[in-house]
């Protein structure tokens, strides 16, 4: 794997391993030693002989070998020479634990950005600083001060915060969890949440990659590679932190609607990434991927011994959408053939409350053979005759017999179930305390089975013009000038092959009339400035004007009256447009996260955007499938099919609109914000029309 | 209490009682025994001398005393014959628990009607058949075979699944939670959910009333009582297996929206009544509500010595709508005088990971003074320095010098926690494994608070004319008819103060004609018939007709596309009606819940009602405020208020319609389903517009 001698290194020295019990430099090397790793393990303290019956040494050269791993437990100040003597050493691994760089202040980034100009040189990655260290059950190493090596297992763990990984550890342990790594990346000045996630993704010991991160460096090639790295093992990540970071100066619907969130959700999507909400969610999650195979489908069968917990269970895969298997004649024929009458043989399976370990045994064989069935959920209480144990061990037996199908348990105590639920875990059932939790797990695995089935991705390219684009937003760039105007950018858009509506700027109510004479009524008109962006906000906006003299009128008075609500706005005249008559209005945008990307929006259309928030996001580039997909999650969906025999709208028409924009914004890194809005749709086989676009451009 | 017999009886006669270990009659002597109940016990067993070293006596009236409370474990076929002997002898309280009842089909059905007849004619009381006993650890009473005596404690719970109740006592014993109260209520053939609720009501012992029901039997008097007994302590119920009940055939707006959980959940909101999806979730709220006083407020502050963690809960309570404390500059610099330069002294307060037990108590005894803070999260991870057991103890030393403002901790860990959470748990304080479960038991402690602010309610009652609304109904009932048309729904709605549409039934092209010269234009004209529910889906409602030749041709078309879209239905004519213009179109509906009574339901008007679903439902009658309310639940709500420049529509109106249908389906238990849609809306003092109504009705 990669990152190899920090997770399987043959030799570790810890600088700064101390004799005084009450320091970390102590508790890492006992933890070291504790968990027996096999290779050489150098203390180094030169103000001690030896410390826990091992040799010490007063410096690193005086080892007299270049250790594969060295973890720096000194006094911040000390760090720097510590590295550089690694560096002259020969030394690639380091894990700096010491706190106090960055997050006390100026003077620690120094430090730390001396240990980065250091360890570059040398060629040395470095986990750190201010972290916890890291643990690799299978070899043996605990090179961290979070608590006693846990039980090897599959669940790979990166933390960016140390406190919670030590609290995890010690719920894993009381829990009897194992992991193949776990990994505090701390201040993460070398190594990071991508690195570690790759070298998860490489690492045949970890089945499930879970992680609680607060940032993300490079969320796009993060993106990327966790996409690549999903189709082999889930990733389960916990993003805290950005709920209140939003894009508030934003000018567009797109930008505002953007929260610091949505990059992420997006993101996450994309990659295929698994948003847990808790820690306890997230290790309900992980133990399910990581000891039960990845449901074929997501018909689930519930076998039970009391039936309240049957219906919660019934009612959970119902509010979850997943499918409540119907059984086969031949499977229900079969289950009453050894079940008592008075059994359920429909699903919920009801083996009654007197049910032994037999019942269960035969009950789970006997639903897993039957085609329909994708996923067993096992429920148990303990009642009077109930032999909780033995059934366990019926599970796990059936289990390992038909390791094909999905089987989760729930049994529902505590004291009484205490010893069946070490024989689930250690026969590879996960098992949740209700059947609520059971059926979200299942929910989770079959969303991803979904997503992992998602075709391959082709980015579909137009024929554009896309020297006229360069041109535009080269001249807006050259003046200094962020918004695009709308003249301009509705050229930048039929350069990108969409239409948008006749129309020219009028300078007086008789030239007004004169354009409007040639494009045909009805039209509709615009107040015309840089400076008003929501122009209906200010009465900048008058549609259906049906001749010349209400032409007229809507010209003067717009010039009467949006100077008094925006008197420094500096006003060029009236745009006299085409009115564009469509079934529906959509809105079509993207807003540039500065880590993701271009994020696109889709949603309804018209003033109401930002009240109804009926919008979908995904980053760009997009997929004509993932278009497809942005239209289906809002519920303006059904309408833009028809509803009550009104005629749908050409739905291909707005996923073909998404795609153009996304390419637009992906070959011009320098658009900012872009909406079109509305953008106006009619009946299959008419041309959707861009009627308004608001865009803003930056330097790259 | 009431029910006293039951939970404070001074004798308990146990009639099959056995002497097999293996048995029900034995397991619930042993338990009474073993909870020490003080009373006398009189095992009744007609083939012993003695069991479990009590006096055994052959039959009920051989005891010579009339015991308080009768616990019955015989066979259901005996079990009548028991019950009329408990009549003669004068015992008032009895515990069937036998099954093979109803639950068993039709014979059992008939033993239950014998039984429930006696228990009336000789004014018994009977708890079950069917269940499990009861439990009240304060009186020593365990009738029950559900397991061991749990603590006393303030949690009073009501179970309709006997094996979900055993399995939570032993959940609740591992996790020492207390109880004043555990009653499993099988089949209900007397004592029901309600009798319990307003017993668990009254008992000064119960702190919060919790519960797991599958059905509610009077739906309506038991929100009543309910909602006066939340305002003593808190209802927490479980409501399962109802979701895929849905109102298939409904033929309004409204019925179809309504599933068969939406009366639920309206009669929860108006009770008071937390609704909860686990057992799980219900214990984490019982917790909170037993142990800690209400929160004044919604602002909360977060005490961490983990940086990730205090993320973690600053996340959770913006996601939850919480308010996040702004501490006050006197508390702040009083932190800061205290606590290392290092920590964070704003809201989360980081108090850092070597923080012993206390720097906790110093920060908690000081931002408990805070006037902007109504609830305390303390957070801990165990770290190397960190005093678990400790800081639990200055916790709570803290919490009981200052009493008033809500306390909760999330101590995250296992192993080395667990004595903490001991003595956390004694103390009174509620204790979660994660932030996010802390935070959402304070939304919806606070949510409690909020609801329980709200004023007395208050229905108004407008003059009306009722008489007419009553030959009406009758002429419809009394031909048999379920579907009210539209004319006759229009003066129903008339006589209760709606203004509808001017218009008049034309059954030729030139009569229509006649009516829209009289009307004036622009008019709408609609297929008249009994038959046909959605007009325009089958192309009978065209709008926006302007002249009379437009009327005519509008006429004939109807009349020719009509019937070969639907060829059975009795065409009456085209209605001619007036065009009503407003700025909106909203919809107020009407569906009755067989056990809820009438659900009113408000929306987003038109025919995308059932794409959108942005609708609100509540129970009738409503008061102003509960009208106000389901407007304001709605995201058409910002709507009708007004976006960008537009002007708002008078709310105040739509509240009164609504009001007013609450008032007419109140009066009216005949009418089954009601849907005004659209209800036209205009600006502030202008008249609504009843444009279109169904209505059904059906004999009472």
């Amino acid at each position: 794997m990669r990152l190899e001698k920090f997770f399987a290194p043959k030799s570790v020295a810890i600088v700064g391993a101390s004799t005084h019990k009450t320091k970390v430099g102590y508790e890492i090397l006992e933890n070291m030693i504790q968990a027996g790793f096999p290779g050489k393990i150098y203390p180094v303290n030169n103000k001690a002989e030896s410390i826990q019956g091992l040799k010490c040494y007063p410096d690193l050269p005086s080892i007299g070998a270049v250790p594969d791993l060295v973890v720096i437990v000194v006094p911040a100040p000390v760090v720097p020479e510590i590295i550089l003597q690694c560096g002259k050493l020969g030394v690639k691994a380091v894990i700096i634990i010491t706190a106090g760089f960055k997050e006390v202040g100026k003077e620690g980034r120094a430090l730390e950005q001396r240990i980065s100009q250091t360890a570059a040189q040398y060629g040395i990655r470095v986990i750190g600083p201010n972290c916890l260290g890291i643990i690799a059950p299978s070899k043996n190493i605990n090179a961290s001060f979070g608590g006693d090596l846990p039980k090897a297992g599959g669940i790979g763990y990166i933390s960016q915060s140390g406190a919670l990984l030590a609290a995890i550890l010690d719920m894993a342990n009381a829990a009897g969890i194992g992991f193949s790594k776990l990994i505090s990346i701390g201040n993460k000045i070398d190594v990071n949440e991508l690195d570690l996630v790759e070298a998860l993704g490489d690492d045949s010991e970890t089945k499930v990659i879970a992680g609680y991160l607060e940032s993300i460096t490079d969320g796009n090639t993060f993106v990327r590679r966790a996409e690549q790295i999903s189709n082999t093992k889930p990733i389960l990540l916990i993003k805290s932190g950005g709920t209140s970071v939003g894009a508030q100066a934003a000018s567009s619907h797109t930008g505002s609607l953007a929260g610091g969130e949505t990059a992420y959700e997006a993101g996450f999507e994309r990659a295929g990434i698994i948003r847990c909400d808790s820690i306890e969610q997230q290790f309900q999650y992980a133990e399910a991927f990581a000891m039960q195979p990845l449901p074929g489908g997501n018909n689930v069968v519930v076998i039970t011994n009391a039936g309240g917990p049957g219906i919660m269970a019934a009612d959970a895969i119902e509010r979850e959408g997943l499918g409540f298997a119907k059984l086969s004649r031949p499977t229900m024929e079969k289950l009453a053939s050894f079940l008592p009458a008075a059994s359920n043989i429909h699903n919920p399976v009801d083996i009654l409350g007197d049910a032994l370990a037999d019942r269960y045994e035969f009950a789970l064989d006997t639903v897993l053979e039957d085609p329909g069935v994708d996923v067993a959920l096992v429920i148990l209480t303990p009642q009077a005759m109930t032999e909780c144990r033995a059934t366990a061990e019926a599970v796990v037996r059936v289990v390992k017999k038909k390791p094909r199908k999905t089987v989760l348990a729930c049994f529902i105590g505590a004291e009484k179930i205490a010893e069946a639920l070490d024989v689930l875990r250690s026969g590879g059932i996960p098992q949740y305390l209700t059947p609520e939790d059971a059926v979200e797990v299942i929910r989770v695995m079959s969303e991803f089975v979904r997503w992992r089935k998602k075709p391959k991705r082709v980015v579909k390219l137009f024929p554009v013009n896309r020297h006229k684009v360069e041109i535009i937003i080269e001249r807006h760039l050259r003046k200094g000038l962020r918004e695009v105007g709308e003249a301009d950018a509705k050229e930048i858009l039929e350069a990108y092959g969409f239409v948008t509506p006749k129309g020219a700027l009028a300078t007086s109510p008789e030239q007004a009339a004169n354009i409007a004479n040639q494009i045909g009524y009805p039209v509709v008109m615009k107040i015309w400035s840089r400076d008003i962006i929501h122009k209906s906000d200010v009465g900048g906006v008058k549609l259906g004007i049906r001749n010349a003299q209400e032409v007229m009128d809507a010209f003067d008075l717009m010039m009467y009256r949006v100077p008094r609500k925006m008197p420094k706005a500096q006003i060029l005249g009236v745009l006299v447009q085409q009115m564009c008559k469509g079934a529906r209005e959509v809105i079509l945008g993207m807003n540039r996260d500065p880590r993701f990307g271009p994020l696109m929006m889709f949603g309804m259309g018209g003033t109401m955007v930002e009240v109804m928030k009926d919008v979908s996001f995904y980053l760009a580039p997009l997929t004509a499938g993932e278009a497809k997909q942005m239209l289906m999650s809002t519920r303006t969906y059904k309408m833009l099919q028809g509803v009550r025999g009104e005629e749908g709208v050409d739905i291909d028409a707005i996923a073909e609109g998404l795609q153009r924009l996304s390419q637009l914004v992906t070959e011009f890194p320098q658009i900012q914000e872009l909406d079109i809005n509305p953008y106006v749709v009619g009946p299959r086989g008419t041309v959707p029309i861009a009627v308004d676009a608001r865009m803003s451009v930056e330097k790259e």
